[in-house]
């Protein structure tokens, strides 16, 4: 799959990384995952995000997980690869492990220092961009790097790193942040996509987001969402985003325990295991999600893909 | 109005500060802000919480801002005054001033410590307690102070500080920390209010919470909600959550901004300005907001009560 | 006192708050206080600074500190009365309530905001220069603030707000920061005071430094210190500094107990007590300062001014 | 080397990680540095701190580093291992590594959570200990970590996971804290090292601190500051720490570009550089660092163990 492969519109899932009871990773779990975002056909897959918990990998469990969902994937969707790291050395050297390993794009964000600096930030991307030859997406994600890239440092980074090939954009109010990076993106301009587990789903598409780039568990939405809107149909993609929006909210909340729970529920994750320390399901929430799930998808098989 | 005069059930409604373009407190808007929420029938009020803008007024602004509201409830709703502040000596003149001015309670938030010290927090509960006769609402809300009350310490609020009379929950998963709540306070319980602009408030609603502490612009919805909720109509509790739900999602957004000029556009608040450095509504903004309250409740006069 | 009456070079300690055992204001001694420094010869005093617990005092409090001081000072020293507050409006209202009370000039540190956003700070700046007439000193102290100002920011300051009248420089590493401070500088120059209770006092007056705004309890020691570093005397300077150092580094760990301790040795307070929550000093930690003080002034009778 | 080599009393100096031009890890440097511990009799070193950029490194940079660092030893001193994590399972995983390359024991920090958890922390460490047979060394150093350990916590650790066989405390204020885990440690007591460059070193060993673990860049001095601790001679610890303490004070500033250019000076190192995004020394720090290098040491060969 070559570099223009990866064409960064429609919708991204993030994937949760499936642990075994013994915290180890869950090969087959991780391929059935790949498999099903295959078949509902989504238009890429990112591995080793936030929800990833990438954070608590060492670099051969990475390594490993890379390698699995690229197989998985068959070369039939392009395969976005978290490489963040605290180092510029180190985000370099993943991210060619990565490119080696077959992903057609890594995803990196910022990490903080103790003085922030736009420039050393500039200079981490170009770097990584002169060590690989696949394209970089840009995460904008305060809550979790606690760093913020201004629309200028941003802007800056689509036309002086030619490899930039999309933004993933994440800090909120995103609105406002979406139309100043259309605004600001004069004399190159690349995709924006969109996550925070789609909780603004309806108002980043009508503000031109190319697409989501997020761990919703049912991406099937997010795929109906983004057709209405490509269609101009802003009445169904209300409905839609109406409709899912309760469940959108829920899994949203901090923590991975409520998406790796419905991930377990569709059958495609034999744990809902979280990675130590983070917490797995309480039964209490286990309770009031599945009530949750009876109300919007009433009577449905979760484990087939979901028709809208 | 005595201390039992506070029952904190139901929906308290946090009060937007309005402002006139010179940035100064406009107090005939603030009236028709507390008349309206006699009027829809709300069973209190709360000024100056994070999204009154307490943090950027000097207390004279404070106690005239709580005059103006005490007076214009004329007693027929109970006032509760947020008084947080960064030291206990001055939590507690803030809250002896407020309750010469008439109010029913105090909502007062820890404040963070370059250490942690629950102790410390514990004592300055304490100290208020024994400088006012009125009761405390104890606001437990990480995302502004950046301070996390484990349950632990709440019980011992609730059990050793007579005068907290409610707990405010807004520490995310709300869910989890209810539930542990309504598990831990045994040999003495209060009501637990929830808030963030009424995110969860299915959930909240569906795990026991007595009810609305928030902002939300329409609390006559909230109104609906806790009366459904009181009659076991959890249908109709999902129906009216789900149908504000988008509005809910766009109003919570980081900044005061949206909320303000729903506020304005209810007529209750003659400017929708954000006292800097906040930032007031754009006009991009403002318009994808007038085409979410269409879709919402299209046709509505919304200077007038919503009846649902 | 005339506007040009702060010079902002030299020492100008920053005033411990003193409380009597019901943590309120403790006047004698603050009047105590301030005699002593005309007494030694200060080019001026600050109140109400961070070691002044400026956080933890009510409106009220804020305003009789700063009449007792200018009071007691007779009109022989400058006041700087530290006006910081997290809003726009209630900043510039404190700095007209502290030029109103015979102020020389205000101390303002910007406040830490969800989005950090530069032009908003020096918004802020401008708006409360536009309200007073005296100067104002720029507190960069980001280990309080939680707020950076690039040095772009501030030469902006400099440049275009014509009150701003000193930097008081404490963002580490200083000695970087106030190299590129006195290169960005052009066309209009302030002088820049250093603070973090002198722990880099040689190195900063090595730098350019023009003083001390700081509240190391043995101000002689400073005055001697800017004394030497007038007469080019660095030899003087270097043994000076590295004879207190050992005082210096441990007074100006987190927490103002020992300073208000060795105020309290030293005659000027009658009581060492931290406002609450602060933490007054331990009886081993107490023990361990009076052995450090025996160490470097054997002998010394504390109470009265230490020549060197 | 047993596992009862390691006895954490006297000086353990943490290792600088040299880095070539092309920011790779230079070997050569390192061996040179390791030899020179071994040369000046230090009690044993520790690799991949905060000080020698761990934050910065891949797997492999970790794994190449631990064992040049403990062939260079040659048994001679234990080498502690630096292998905090995000991930309770890749702390374990690394701690293993480090274990099978040699290490003698293993230094961890916790890690901040979204919300903060001691019982999670101490799983962490729990979890760890019984994955490897060596021992651990606790580092409470919030400044990194943002995570603040209760002296509570520590004490548990201490009790109940046997592996636990030093605290590296460097929690400020350092001295409190000492002084509450001495008295907490009851039924099993550890060691306690401390950190921070020394800052507060003649404080800490007064009470009762067993050495140090910092890197320093003149751990001679740190030697015979233990010894005379050791001998009970105050005046001449005093003496030591005060003729130093402005090197202490100047090196311990943020940023690592200082120290290293200590290490160049010495001959230890080929290249100050730190990695991207930290920041290489500058010309202006540079020249002050070596005049104040001559004030401290005048006309000594730098590149020679110091006698004191």
């Amino acid at each position: 799959m070559d570099k223009k492969a990866a064409k960064f519109e429609g919708v991204f899932p993030i994937l949760v990384t499936p642990f075994d009871e013994k915290d180890q990773v869950d090969h087959d779990s991780l391929r059935k995952v790949v498999q099903f975002m295959v078949q509902i056909g989504v238009q890429g897959v990112t591995v080793l995000g936030v929800l990833g918990e990438a954070n608590r990998m060492v670099d051969s469990d990475r390594k490993g997980i890379i390698k699995t969902v690229v197989e998985a994937a068959q070369g039939k969707i392009p395969v976005v690869a978290g490489t963040s790291h605290t180092g510029t050395a180190s985000t370099a050297a993943l991210s060619v492990m990565a490119q080696e390993q077959g992903a057609s794009a890594v995803m990196i964000a910022p990490h903080k220092e103790p003085v922030s600096n736009q420039q050393k930030i500039f200079e981490m991307y170009k770097h990584v961009s002169d060590s690989i030859s696949i394209p970089i997406v840009v995460q904008d994600h305060p809550a979790s790097t606690q760093v913020q890239m201004p629309v200028d440092l941003l802007v800056r980074l689509v036309e002086e790193v030619e490899q930039v090939g999309c933004i993933k954009e994440e800090a909120t109010p995103t609105g406002q942040k979406l139309t100043a990076l259309f605004e600001g993106m004069q004399s190159r301009s690349v995709p924006v996509l969109v996550g925070l587990g789609a909780l603004y789903g309806f108002f980043d598409l009508q503000r031109g987001a190319a697409g989501f780039n997020t761990g919703f568990a049912f991406p099937e939405v997010l795929l109906a969402m983004v057709r209405a809107a490509g269609q101009g149909n802003m009445d169904k993609l209300f409905e839609l985003y109406t409709r899912f929006l309760p469940l959108i909210v829920y899994e949203q909340q901090p923590g991975l325990a409520v998406r790796k729970e419905i991930y377990r529920l569709r059958g495609l994750i034999a744990h809902n295991r979280v990675r130590h320390p983070g917490a797995t399901i309480d039964p209490k929430t286990s309770e009031q999600l599945a009530g949750l799930l009876q109300r919007i998808l009433p009577g449905k098989d979760l484990t087939k893909p979901i028709s809208l």
